[in-house]
């Protein structure tokens, strides 16, 4: 495994090559160039015919750049790799992501002999590759990003992502998730550096608080549960497991050529090494912003101040369905929320139900949040507003009146109860254009680093991960 | 139980009291009374001290009213009520819906007593009483509505639901599954009528294709199974039932007062019964639009087709999760596809990933789909669409292209594979403006008669449900 410094290095690299860049912006060589680029990285392009492309000048080898090149990107024909990790070798470039696809994923014969013989070429040029098969690398603090548009603010997680697809969807994707990325790695078929190594750098990583995990497969068992329980120990780790079926595992052989194991050896696997594992791309995106925003809760105790009796019913069964409870409220609480919650409709048992009333008083919302959140057997918050199309239908200022009243009870959390974590569920709305302002209102409640999901079964499995967490966010 | 020719007069009424209108619009009966009179109702306001409400000439008492009234809104304090319906009896009216809360779910002898009283004057004076602490019936045949805004159109899916918050949410809601109501209606506490006959009468409705049903609780379960195992094996039907768990069981108490019964026997009794069960507001508005738009599959077994290599295991995953298979396809099928498919990082198994081929070919899409669909080992087809960021970053004219091709897809597979049901993945897209692009695409496909979901975990639970099912929709 490589130390620390020399996996740093790779990630904040002196110089980047991009090999095999042509004219063609629809051409991955291109988008790689052009991301690198607009990420202001040193980089250059490799072509052997051009003399410049997007005003940068072209050498027709990597050991022509007359600069420091620490990391290349290789995106020609699978046929001319091993000479270019050779020419890498001589150059000094201490890694390359390769992008080219056909190795062993294809399940063929010469697909997995043309695997062998990169990691030869390898080994023999003292370079190490991330893929083949993948995108490689997007670390905002060094300058080194997957295409134009991905995302340039530095975060904090870190994301370990054997799909390249998967990491490009998130790079985007996760803004409206409200996180921002240490690093993402995409390293396709692990013919070299693997997600083990990957993951104890990220352990070390001091950019780095938490981490993400999206892996199909993986070469040495023993190794991944160890590191992975090390790296546990350290940081919150979400690890999604694809190829968990018998389906999936076939998939993963056709996408990464991975193995793929029992799902009931990963379940075990992952749930004993102290990391959370998820099923799917909403509870990853989910868990990871719970992490990224919310203390974890002392206890499973939900109390939940919301409208509707219906949705209070549900939001009850949904919780005690992913783990968490929904107690009855003392005795003293309930009679001081009975002081300011009218009795006609509504409950002030737990869930505590407004009904129409919080449309006519919007501040019972922290008032109420503020009461529950005080009761010795509540441990979370759940807050649910719904009926947004009503108001933007017949009272489009409630959704400002809402917006306000909601970061009033975020402040007063924050201020009175900081070890109690508070998420917010925007129920689902209807009309094309309720859905647009409920889309804008989340983005705003995102900004302002409230936790808000589009429904209570969403919610409860985040915060039922959140609460399964065995250390803090440092 | 009340005949069909009865209850259909109370959901067609010559003529409709509202009890208790006040001039203020945020009130209750004020809101009533607006909707009615927006959906084209003969409504008439009883008001003690009002002479004229909303332009309408208001009447002391609903006995004074000078013209046929078959149904009335009781919205009124508890304690004048049973006066109300005795004066209702004189008048001819067939049933009240009683929008007053604080009765039996309130928990207190007080309640129970003055519910008990209500039944009583409604035995008496030979009305029906809807509720109490309900919304009653939204009817778009009988120009009956909840409250100004209520969706007008004429639809075929009926929905009772206990709680009046889940009927006005999903009212409005419903526009974004593409599902319209023949009847909606809320019930509250069932004192007089219940579920089990108003699932009699929608079984019998010829206006009703798909009953959906959001139960807390009920009286008489011997009577609930029969009754429902007799209307499913008519119709298809959805059961969303609250109060599955303790917690649940114990709002449900507070919500409408009814006994919940424990998670064991409702699930036995829902599935024995033929119903489908759903657990979430999402599964239930997912399961709903399936059957509304889609065939009955003859097996469980998905093609999927899209771009991305983990976006592929991860459906696969998902689908297999959920009840459904994804299968090998036939070698002719393969080959076939990997004559239209370019072999660099795309997989012609199933899935089958078309990677970035797509973007430079929408055609693809359904020429894909086709091959796929015409293998016999496939039953159901999911096609699954990411990179919308990207598309919307940097060639906007996609989402059109885009949009077009799944129409074409959609066209193909109603002309070639009618029975095999086809869905759309739009996976999460990021960025504020992407998923407002993203919300405005859905709402056009699913005007086009496409059934649209934003995960594929969304889409197989769906279509597990839809491929469980026993009968057609007529």
């Amino acid at each position: 495994m490589a130390n620390f410094s020399e996996f740093d290095r790779i990630f904040h690299p002196r110089g980047v090559a991009v090999v095999g860049v042509s004219s063609d912006p629809t051409k991955y060589g291109n988008m790689f160039f052009s991301g690198l680029i607009e990420a202001d990285s040193n980089v250059y392009p490799v072509n052997l015919k051009e003399k410049e492309i997007l005003g940068r000048e072209a050498y027709p080898s990597i050991k022509d750049i007359p600069h420091d090149v620490d990391y290349a990107v290789i995106s020609i024909p699978a046929s001319g790799v091993p000479k270019v990790i050779e020419d890498c070798g001589k150059k000094g470039v201490k890694a390359v992501t390769i992008y080219t696809a056909e190795y062993s994923e294809s399940g063929t014969k010469e697909g997995i002999k043309r695997e062998k013989e990169l990691v030869d070429a390898a080994k023999k040029a003292n370079v190490r590759i991330i893929g083949p098969n993948c995108i490689g690398i997007c670390c905002p603090s060094g300058r080194l990003s997957f295409f134009p548009g991905t995302p340039k603010e530095e975060g904090d997680v870190g994301f370990i992502c054997q799909s390249g697809g998967h990491a490009e969807e998130f790079a985007y994707e996760a803004e409206s998730w409200g996180i921002t990325f240490s690093k993402i790695i995409s390293y396709g078929n692990a013919c070299d550096v693997n997600c083990e190594e990957l993951l104890a750098y990220l352990a070390e990583d001091p950019e780095t608080k938490i981490i993400g995990i999206y892996v199909e497969g993986v070469k040495d068992g023993r190794r991944f549960i160890d590191t992975l329980k090390d790296a546990a120990s350290q940081k919150p780790i979400v690890v999604w497991k694809g190829g968990i079926t018998k389906g999936g595992s076939r998939a993963v052989a056709s996408h990464t050529g991975s193995l793929a194991g029992s799902p009931e050896i990963w379940s075990a696997v992952i749930k004993q090494s102290g990391a959370i594992m998820v099923n799917d791309r909403d509870e990853f995106a989910d868990t990871l912003s719970a992490i990224r925003y919310l203390s974890r809760p002392s206890g499973e105790r939900v109390g939940i101040v919301g409208t509707g009796g219906g949705a209070s019913v549900a939001s009850t069964d949904l919780c005690e369905m992913n783990g968490l409870s929904v107690p009855l409220l003392e005795e003293k609480t309930m009679e001081e929320l009975g002081k300011i919650v009218p009795p006609l409709g509504t409950s002030v048992k737990n869930p505590v139900d407004l009904s129409y009333f919080l449309m006519q008083n919007f501040s019972l919302l922290e008032e109420c949040t503020e009461l529950v959140a005080g009761d010795p057997n509540v441990d979370i918050l759940i807050v649910h507003i719904g009926h947004l199309g009503r108001m933007v239908k017949f009272r489009p200022s409630d959704i400002e009146i809402i917006f306000e009243a909601l970061i009033d009870t975020k402040e007063m959390m924050a201020d009175k109860f900081p070890k109690k974590p508070l998420v917010v569920i925007l129920h689902p709305a209807g009309s094309m254009n309720v859905e647009i302002e409920k889309v804008k209102l989340k983005k705003r409640l995102v900004e302002e680093g409230i936790c808000v999901y589009p429904s209570i079964s969403r919610a409860a499995r985040a915060l039922s991960n959140l609460a399964s967490l065995e250390i803090e966010v440092e």
